[in-house]
């Protein structure tokens, strides 16, 4: 490609509406342009980039046995009437008539289709297991888009989705799609960590997430520093501290601390470390025979925070989680929240492993202004429970059993889950087993975010120059940079045979053919990401070289014309 | 691929909702299922044609210097009502609200957005010419969808924008993307014409359709039989009959019609030729500086048809064409439709080349009940124009010079428009020209119906047993028909040897490896059309051989087996 044929569209100035940096780049870099709230054209540059990374992607569900469909983005309302999610799904699901009032939605995702699809097309057990899997434009009405494509309203997703009989089966493919899924990241050259994650909302128990590693990541992920384990820091299990806990050495006493109503606060007026002082959470119980909801006390170490999603897990613990008013609080500890702990309360207590293993700690005293210092587990609290319902911090031990964790910042590009029988059942999708009688199938279901990918390879690969694309997915994968090309017959015309010798041996080159200063090119050409470099200039040509420049590692070579092709060939393999 | 690991999906039963043999093939070959009115799911089957298609599409623009890019399928409404045409086009411009109550439409097709981009992106003539495309879904809420993907609501589009300063540059690109057009249909393997078109309401004046021929197809062609001459009906230009008008010979005699109001009627009273009498139809003029629309007579030789798009692009014709009422026709004729003339009219009379060439001819008397014989123009009629105001009929002479015309049917798979300054003027898209001066863009636009091609190669490609792929688009290339493999070890070991041999050759091939009889594998392959076959039997491998079968021929060879990679590569290319 010649750039005075393309659509370079590159930009100097830093765009002021876009926060994060591969918002920024791909503006500058000539990758997208707004064209409303959360929707991007992609420029020829762009295009490129996609079109490599959903080639990929393809490839590899081929390879794992998914096979391509293509289903509409129009959906029909009676689909999600059906699994229910026309009626819980908030505005984020895109809701329009056609010509005849009928109701549609635009899809954001694919399970009732798939699913109704899949019970009309598929009758025994002997067609299964099916994995089925697109690569098409999605719509959520998102209430707050922003960073560019890394959350837009239109985007581009590879949804997959499986149907078996068994949990083994459904289990297989899952792992195949895990599988797929570390090919997928490895082949495009990214940083990536699969992680344990919550299945949140979409239904269903197992699930990964699949995190390239950026700084600018939503997502804390947390990793063993010595194997493979990685969790959102959401799912990570915090152990219990090794050892037995320390036997009481001091009497409960009552202290004073007046105004000291936070962790901090108390830890600075007792000159005691925040790890030594327990703290106490009330959150409602689900509802009895009668309907009234009892408190139930969570107590935890004063360094550590509550994990909520690990606490409405709990048995008997209201789900979504609840927290007591401060009447509700004031009512059955007679104080108010920081002065209250576990010590004579008679309701349910839940301790925090870290807080279960604490001796002679502090505690709220159940009296405005007043703690008790030497408080001490089964002496002074002889009811309470013990689980695991914080976050888990930097330098915790693994719960893989090997290392300490350390905590990383991700961006989510992938995600596979074991969704059981939520729309299947919803939407009677069965088939006649093995005896001949009707059984609901299981369901698994595997995304990539095709477009977040791209915007998340630029958080992970770029410097203050611009991109720098791993090779497998640059939009092209040699730039040739010709020195005042315009004023010497002999560049122009090596440069002409250099294009022609590199496109026919299969190479992508943006030859910069423009009437620019070369330090113009550079800049354009580092913006974009080219991976390779070859600048063609008068004094090299004495000596029948070229210049080759690496944009990642800096690296700079001459090369002899004649071995151009060869160089570039290997250095791209 | 193994039909054992497939979604073959294949129906026995012809569908009853399907009306054309392509929408009922791809139903009963699972390629496609429908989810709603106008919208379809693709099977597996289906999207591997649907990638073909695309594939060769996106090559040969890229081929023709046209750039890849992606634009949004939703729309912001300004750029619609700044163009005009949320005002002007009715409910199948789908309009709808997103959370915040602002309005979009789902893109039809997006001559707004490109040209929103362009005029955003384009600041320079030196950027021009500029020609960007995208392959992408639309959405067109038809009043009457039906024919399957033929007439969809949501069908995928090739789609082309083409910029320019001058109209010599528009035709250039207009010729290549007539050029990359004949090369893509080529490559298709289909047989097509690209015939002259209306441009219709998109606007413009320039266009050409390019159809597939199939006795099915919705649209009317025009070939010369001689020539590469090719239009739509509706555009093909009606020749003057050759030679010099007779001279009159008979007297103009008034004769009794009773009632005959018809030229059939009047005909076979007369017992003459209908090619020997001229029918007079009266439409409207452009109204006046009084706001007073006349009566303009149009004659048309009894046997042809009114053209009304001919007649509309007249001079002083109202357009669109306005049918004078009985009322208006008996006020100035004195008499009914079915007994009027041009003899004797003091109105604007447009005679039709043909009926211009009538001597002695027939017409209405102008008086219930009465023709004349014997008119004869000059003599009669002294006032009159003559034009091209009919459709043209099979066997008239081709307007190109050579040879006759011959009718036949074809389904519009593409379509170019020089579409000149509609929407850069609209959309005040210009750039500074070589002068310095703001100057607005001239356009083209190009667009191929990617899905309908699918269903198009159908309706031109089948036989009763189903459909006949060219091999540029078949879903598989190759069919593997090992019989009652299930039986037999050295079948099963032979067809495997063969699958590993061909595919690692990269023939795409669909070994059907189902225990099912040899007669549903045959009936099954042949309904989905793969071009080539291979069938394993035993009595053949007692010779080393296998049978091959040719989809399209019916041609039956026996192969070697140490032949049969060499001689399928062969045949495929």
């Amino acid at each position: 490609m010649r750039t005075s044929q393309y659509l370079l569209s590159t930009v100097k100035e830093t765009p002021s509406d876009a926060e994060i940096i591969s918002h920024k780049l791909m503006l500058r870099a000539g990758m997208i342009r707004r064209l409303g709230t959360g929707m991007f054209s992609y420029l020829p540059t762009g295009v490129r980039v996609l079109r490599k990374v959903e080639e990929i992607v393809r490839q590899e569900m081929n390879k794992a046995g998914a096979i391509e469909v293509l289903l509409p983005m129009v959906q029909p309302a009676e689909l999600w009437q059906e699994s229910g999610r026309w009626f819980s799904m908030d505005a984020e699901l895109l809701r329009f008539q056609d010509r005849h009032q009928r109701d549609y939605v635009l899809g954001p995702t694919h399970e009732e289709v798939i699913t109704d699809l899949v019970r009309r097309e598929i009758t025994s057990y002997k067609q299964l297991p099916l994995n089925l899997y697109q690569i098409q434009t999605k719509f959520r009405d998102e209430r707050r888009p922003r960073f560019g494509v890394m959350r837009a309203r239109e985007f581009i997703m590879k949804d997959a989705y499986s149907f078996h009989l068994s949990q083994q089966s459904l289990q297989q493919t899952y792992d195949a799609m895990y599988s797929a899924y570390c090919n997928i990241f490895n082949r495009l050259g990214l940083d990536y960590r699969p992680v344990q994650a919550d299945s949140g909302a979409i239904g269903g128990s197992v699930s990964h997430e699949f995190h390239v590693l950026a700084e600018s990541g939503e997502d804390a992920i947390a990793f063993s520093d010595s194997s493979d384990y990685a969790a959102n820091i959401e799912m990570a299990e915090a152990l219990a501290p090794k050892g037995d806990r320390a036997a009481p050495a001091s009497a409960l006493t009552e202290v004073a601390t007046p105004d000291a109503g936070t962790v901090a606060e108390v830890a600075a007026l007792l000159n005691v470390a925040e790890a030594t002082i327990a703290k106490t959470l009330f959150v409602l119980a689900e509802p009895d025979e009668k309907g009234v909801q009892q408190l139930i006390a969570l107590v935890l170490r004063g360094d550590h925070e509550l994990n909520e999603l690990k606490a409405e897990k709990l048995d008997g613990v209201a789900s979504p989680l609840q927290f007591a008013s401060e009447e509700q609080i004031r009512t059955l500890c007679k104080a108010g929240p920081g002065s209250v702990g576990p010590v004579g309360l008679q309701i349910r207590i839940i301790a925090d492993r870290s807080a279960a293993h604490l001796a002679d700690f502090v505690v709220g005293a159940n009296k405005d202004g007043f703690h008790f210092a030497g408080a001490n587990w089964e002496r002074d609290i002889t009811q309470y429970q013990v689980a695991d319902i914080r976050n888990i911090v930097a330098g915790d031990p693994s719960p893989c059993g090997f290392g300490n964790l350390i905590i990383k910042r991700g961006i989510e590009v992938g995600h596979i889950f074991q969704l059981g029988e939520k729309y299947s059942k919803a939407l009677k999708a069965g088939v006649l087993n093995e005896d001949g009688k009707h059984q609901i199938m299981t369901m698994g279901c595997y995304g990539v975010g095709v477009s977040r990918i791209v915007a998340a390879a630029i958080e992970q690969n770029h410097d203050e120059n611009g991109i720098i694309w791993p090779d497998a997915i640059a939009p092209f994968q040699l730039a040739l940079i010709p020195m005042n090309m315009h004023k010497s017959v002999r560049i122009a015309e090596v440069t002409e045979q250099l294009y022609q010798q590199l496109s026919a041996a299969g190479i992508e080159v943006l030859f910069d053919d423009r009437r620019e200063r070369p330090g113009v090119m550079f800049a354009d050409m580092e913006l974009i990401g080219v991976p390779h470099t070859i600048v063609i200039g008068e004094r090299n040509l004495d000596n029948q070289q070229v210049e080759y420049k690496n944009r990642r590692t800096g690296e700079k070579v001459m090369l002899d014309i004649a071995s151009v092709v060869a160089e570039i060939q290997q250095k791209i393999s």
